[in-house]
């Protein structure tokens, strides 16, 4: 399978369709992933109290959890946000901020894919272990994790969940049933911006939010912010650095061509038994 | 009557004066809003505790109620924060983000006014339609209403909640009494950023707090930010994009001249029965 | 004493040993705060949930509590996780945001103080005076202090409280016993930034997270963002304004280098009877 075209051709059609993705995620970074998702042509709703995110994710493309800054409160709204988007089939992007560093995060996470199912649960390396029940090292919300073993445990836990997993790092891996994707772009200054992952992951709901294949929606995501980092990272002049830097991810991705993908892309396919 | 010399007089004094504007709004662009307030002159200060609100809005200059994330706990704040502003006769700026999209918003909606009757109601063409009790097409928060008729809806709704109504859109209406405004500045380009809607009624507030007619003060704020839209989209260069305007939004409030704003303005005032 | 090699080595270990700061703050400038101690090498987790907090920062190299946007919620989990670090020996930065204002604020405020005994108290000459007891003259969350007295007050409050006080303003000030700081970095363009003392407190805390004397920890943390401001203002050219600057802070402390700080950094210690 050409994974770039199809890419190419979801990024036309965000745009087109502008598909509305509803976000259920924490203070930090919201205001970021609102821009991200303006920026890639969709349409972004934020709202998280229990009495309306039924009603809201009913019409919405796809839904975003985000358990950056859980609470009390919104994890209910998760949860009923969810089952109500798994019932009307709407697609549903986990984001397992921070799970394994404290109890209320395993717990909340575990709680959720048991629930809610997610089509998609994006992490970095430290996160998705600990949701396949491997130890992991944890510091704060940040992967310490190595990244050797990472298409196995892709790959379990897809096929554990039923559903599509992509780590980002280094090497980001979307895996789901036997398919799996290796992803080269990016750059390590990404890791130094808060709120990237989130916004990978609101990429992610945009292109879910059109695309019937999940695991392609992943892949666009995840590739097209590992380009944007890279287009930025490239624009930085003498004297320039991450506060700027920050800004231009917003550019790239709002200005992202299909040659920038085409050329840029770094994506491999495989299907792959195990 | 001759609106840009009161806009330019208006913006003088709010930078002596620095009205301190007291801001009961959502979590996705708060911090876009303090800026936008500090940009322009005035101090803003965002407190949401039911134990606060009330003492914390006594000495404000005006009150922006913003309902983009309400919840249950914060929209008992702005209803008891806004009746002590309307007790003390401190201009309230309601901005109805979403209203139509979800029961709980529209219901809080009406609420607010019925309760609170805000000086000033901001919304775009579909909030505003909802507001006056006509069928709108709703997309989450976006408008995707015609403008053809807001003039007559603005009006109307105006006369029946005795307040100003500010319609913001392509061309974006200020409507109070017999009064209206029409302006034309802004640009397209303002819809992909998040919170310039949440930004226009921040800065209404800031003149509103200084301004004795809120029909001026709300004419004001939306030409500032159309003006500013115009100033930041010029600025960008080849392969500038999102990411850069909407930083110089904020340069671009912040250094706005007196001449910017008479060359610039494109505001058509007009007395009219209807 | 010499401060500004201490400063340095301290800013070579930030950046070697990634001290985890976990943060309980406003929603206003929460996102600021993150990248800020991302910007200077520092790792931020933001967790304000009663369900996590002491867990959270259990692990932590330091604590930030900021009241700007204090609720009922979060006032127990500043409360909570404050009395776990005490415990653990985990350096806590306060920033009494607004103390004053209300009295809300002013009670908890003196309610964290008592049960948590902060290690640093990080505000503006008003709002150090109020914790002081004395009458000082508050705009929302803004200081309108003269700065005449500020030595004395610092000191005085620090003996009382047995802790580090920081004011920030025109001239910096921070005391510990018979110690005082005066750093004359800064640009006053940083307080039409909104978050610039929310940064400094945090940078404080990166600092704190590794420096065995916290008095040397505030003193480098307010070092380096007057140094960035200064960077940041001289880095304007024409027709860039205050949404530029605040992109260029985060540039600044990212890309802030030895000599910066040698060169640039204009701090005066003094050990001082009173």
């Amino acid at each position: 399978m050409e994974i770039l075209p199809e890419i190419v051709n979801l990024l036309l059609e965000i745009k087109e369709k502008k598909p509305l993705v509803h976000h259920i995620t924490n203070y930090v970074t919201v205001n970021d992933c609102a821009n991200m998702t303006l920026a890639i042509g969709a349409s972004p709703v934020m709202a998280d109290d229990i009495g309306e995110v039924e009603e809201m994710v009913s019409f919405a493309s796809s839904l975003v959890i985000n358990i950056g800054t859980l609470n009390a409160r919104n994890i209910e709204s998760m949860i009923v946000a969810g089952k109500r988007a798994r019932e009307k089939r709407i697609p549903i992007v986990f984001d397992p901020v921070g799970v394994g560093a404290t109890k209320l995060r395993t717990t909340t996470a575990k709680r959720i894919i048991e629930e809610v199912c997610p089509t998609v649960i994006r992490g970095n390396m430290s996160e998705i272990k600990i949701l396949a029940g491997m130890d992991a090292d944890i510091k704060g919300v940040d992967s310490v994790s190595g990244e050797e073993d990472s298409e196995k445990v892709a790959q379990q836990l897809a096929q554990k969940l039923d559903c599509v997993i992509a780590i980002t790092g280094k090497r980001d891996i979307i895996a789901q049933g036997d398919r799996i994707c290796r992803i080269d772009n990016g750059h390590v200054i990404l890791s130094q911006v808060t709120g990237t992952g989130c916004m990978a992951t609101s990429l992610i709901a945009c292109f879910c939010g059109i695309a019937p294949d999940p695991f392609i929606g992943a892949a666009a995501g995840v590739t097209v912010m590992g380009l944007a980092g890279e287009l930025a990272k490239k624009s930085l002049q003498s004297g320039e650095g991450i506060g700027i830097f920050r800004v231009r991810l917003f550019d790239a991705v709002w200005s992202m061509t299909e040659e920038d993908i085409r050329k840029g892309g770094r994506v491999i396919y495989e299907q792959k038994s195990h």
